[in-house]
């Protein structure tokens, strides 16, 4: 597959118009084919209303057709497995299996919005009969349900260029909730999302939808962006990244004229706590398993554990050598980009210059199955301070990206028996917490759940059958979950 | 009772040390004692210390207390009717039997959030059972719920002095959520606020609840509101007002350090479509019930028609012919406020001067049954224009809170056989729009929906039994709707 480097806006492709900018290869530093152009206003201007425009048909299709399109989708990407997968490993330097895995958690997660859809009762239908005997007033009846609440601005992360990326959970959850998406590809894997995003278009012409129900801008500067969230047709937005970038979108959606929800997903410290009988009992074992949280994908997930909580003492000093001999035996890695990896770099200097922070290791040595260039070759390391220092140090309680984490030594003292990052795709997950994890902690951008940001109920008062939707009609065509006078029940009403 | 012109917090009557203020007849334009103060900086800090203590507590009580809580707060302000009616009544102006009947509904939403918490299934409890067998990983146990936010402000409405104030509907909710509250009292009706704030601490401590559970500021500056939205304890907002008042207060939450939530309830045009069917039908009969629903309440409903869209031609100016004469027949009501008064008198200035906007009613001449004084009395006014008129004067669409609408007449064209203000409070209820109704509209200010905005999500990955909260336990002990694997059930697991 030939990549262009253009935009698709309303279903056609347009190169655009501003900064150029390429994918580079972060294992060797080379700059990747074609160039790509930054959006310019106008063409972030005509993709948010060729949202708008598909809006008014996609949020009135049938459940069915929803699902259609997302099986299509993930039909689609399948399709495209030997281009894709390749094309990944090269803007992001993850490894192979790595980015296969990740294709199938990113069609995993469309078909799972298919069935959520096709079921239907995530809607939440609410019915309260009529009462017109009712004193001093008769009750009217009410019918609500949850609709689409517009179009949907996505960001690609970085990190995930597939699961959290052009049709990725986000883009899955707002299109299974009727609404059209922006997305604003990633600057560090155009060509990944580029692919993506073709593929997703094929999909909603199989499916018989408007073009505009997928649209994609490319931009590696913070204003195209900035103008799509910005935009009157924009109703949300959808973010997974720094908390830089996440906040500068989250003001720009609060200062806006119409304020819009900013789900911003944004990292956070995830800490482990070691209870003392444990660390005694199987320090060692434990110690193996938090290298292997913390490195995994060179620590580059939101769930990395990022602080280790324990009781001071001997158990606890083996723990930590442990755990250091873990780390220095694991391999440098290759981070996501050369910016990425002098972040992580410095925030490791910051913490480590803080008085009372000890450094456990000095960082992996490059092996020679290591062959990364230095922008962007990342060791991992153990930091280790006191309560009283960390309490005391606003600074050490923010997220440092990168395989490393901060022991915390206290005098006395929950995941249960486990690590983070494992982040299933399900109805119960919630993936999210309090700011600045994400903007806002009553939503998460993992799971089913998902699909509640992307929706805003709407009632009927006194409507007669023909014209409410299937989901609120009496007779329960669509034979999902509803709230009848409070009650839940399939049963017509 | 004797008003003592206190704030209450944390339990203890605590008198403001700020500029005073006093309530004000606006039948007759006297002010009531006793004198207020505006809570200072200190009391407004402790207030929310003393919600954000209380939380800890209130927040792992079990369902049962929650719910005694509110029924008692419901009996306790049915034991105040003899006080709080004529209180009421003095400090808005609204009749006794509007006041009664408002007061039945703000004790009848305690009770339907007592049912509601006692049931349980609000917390939306999903389960994704283990799968160890799963490859390439095993998939952990999933349980999540929803878990109150934190302590909550709410700021009490001018216009309904009981079901949306000290103990109404959003105070309700967050207390049924589990979230201590934060009150600011409207300066209108500090009385009715203290009568209020004092019967739901009665109540608390016949629940055995922390005092801090429900604290009451009052305040005549808008210094108050803007410290209490921005002080760290405070974890939600819930607003009932104007808009200038509810994007300040939202603006103040955007631009927290950590962001949160505000569920600002501002009003809106409330739009009737009548069809040219209809209007040539039964237009008489129309035009009655659109008079009857513009000055119910003297217009001081924020689900007011403000607006009927309807086609030119005859059958419409004899619709409109027969509304001027109902709007007119009308005798002259008393607002809320003075101030209420003014912006009402100005609004209408303001759209008559639109080049294009008649003025079908020249305002109610005060009958003999007004004794009102001048400084409050508002008589109803009929405002007409066409849609090119009206799709052009953004001003148009604002909102004018008082007894008058605006014709618009169209060449060709849904509340269906119906006219607001009349809002259930029951389980479909979804009371809130696009911005500026409200800033959220994904949530509702009335009706059991409105826990929602109160209560985050919270996720226990792979916890042993013991740990976990009651709603989550494999047993169901509470017996409630749980999505299991995706499906809704009350069985075990």
């Amino acid at each position: 597959m030939d990549l262009s480097g253009a935009n698709l806006i309303g279903g056609s492709r347009e190169a655009g118009t501003g900064p150029s900018f390429r994918a580079v290869d972060p294992a060797t530093g080379d700059a990747l084919a074609p160039v790509f152009h930054d959006a310019d206003l106008a063409q972030t201007d005509r993709a948010a209303v060729a949202a708008g425009l598909a809006f008014r048909r996609f949020a009135g299709c049938p459940a069915t057709t929803r699902a259609e399109f997302l099986r299509a989708i993930a039909d689609e990407l399948e399709g495209t497995t030997g281009t894709l997968v390749p094309r990944a490993q090269a803007e992001t330097g993850l490894p192979q299996m790595r980015i296969e895995n990740e294709l199938k958690r990113t069609t995993g997660q469309l078909l799972l919005f298919a069935r959520l859809v096709e079921e239907g009762s995530w809607v939440d239908a609410r019915i309260d009969r009529a009462d017109p005997t009712r004193t001093p007033a008769p009750r009217p009846e009410l019918r609500r349900m949850l609709q689409p609440i517009g179009p949907v601005a996505v960001f690609g992360a970085s990190n995930f260029p597939l699961a959290f990326s052009v049709a990725g959970g986000d883009t899955a959850s707002a299109l299974a909730a009727g609404c059209p998406v922006v997305v604003k590809a990633h600057p560090a894997h155009p060509g990944t999302s580029e692919i993506a995003g073709f593929a997703v278009a094929r999909a909603a012409r199989r499916a018989g939808l408007p073009e505009g129900v997928l649209n994609l801008l490319h931009g590696s500067n913070p204003d195209v962006g900035l103008s799509l969230v910005r935009h009157p047709a924009v109703a949300a937005v959808g973010f997974t990244g720094s908390l830089t970038a996440g906040r500068a979108l989250f003001d720009a959606a609060a200062a806006r004229e119409i304020p819009i929800p900013v789900f911003a997903e944004m990292g956070s410290l995830n800490p482990l706590f070691l209870l003392p009988g444990a660390v005694a009992a199987r320090g060692a074992l434990l110690a193996q398993g938090a290298a292997a949280a913390v490195t995994l994908g060179v620590g580059q997930f939101c769930t990395k554990p990022g602080l280790i909580i324990l009781e001071g003492g001997q158990p606890a000093r083996d723990f930590l050598g442990a755990l250091a001999s873990a780390l220095h035996a694991t391999p440098a890695g290759t981070m996501l980009t050369a910016r990425i990896t002098d972040c992580y770099h410095a925030g490791l200097e910051r913490a480590r210059e803080v008085l009372g922070v000890q450094s456990l290791t000095t960082g992996t040595k490059p092996t020679a199955a290591t062959r990364t260039t230095a922008a962007t070759r990342a060791g991992s390391a153990l930091l280790a301070t006191d309560a009283q220092t960390f309490l005391h140090t606003p600074q050490l309680s923010e997220e440092i990206f990168g395989p490393t984490v901060l022991a915390v030594l206290c005098r006395d003292r929950l995941i249960w028996n486990g690590y983070p990052p494992g982040v299933e795709v399900s109805p119960a997950m919630h993936h999210g917490g309090p700011y600045p994890a994400t903007t806002d902690a009553r939503f998460t951008s993992v799971g089913t759940a998902a699909i509640q940001r992307f929706a805003r109920p709407i009632c009927f008062q006194d409507f007669p059958e023909e014209a409410l939707p299937p989901e609120l009609q009496a007779a329960n065509p669509r034979g999902i979950l509803r709230l009848v006078d409070g009650l839940p029940t399939r049963d017509p009403r």
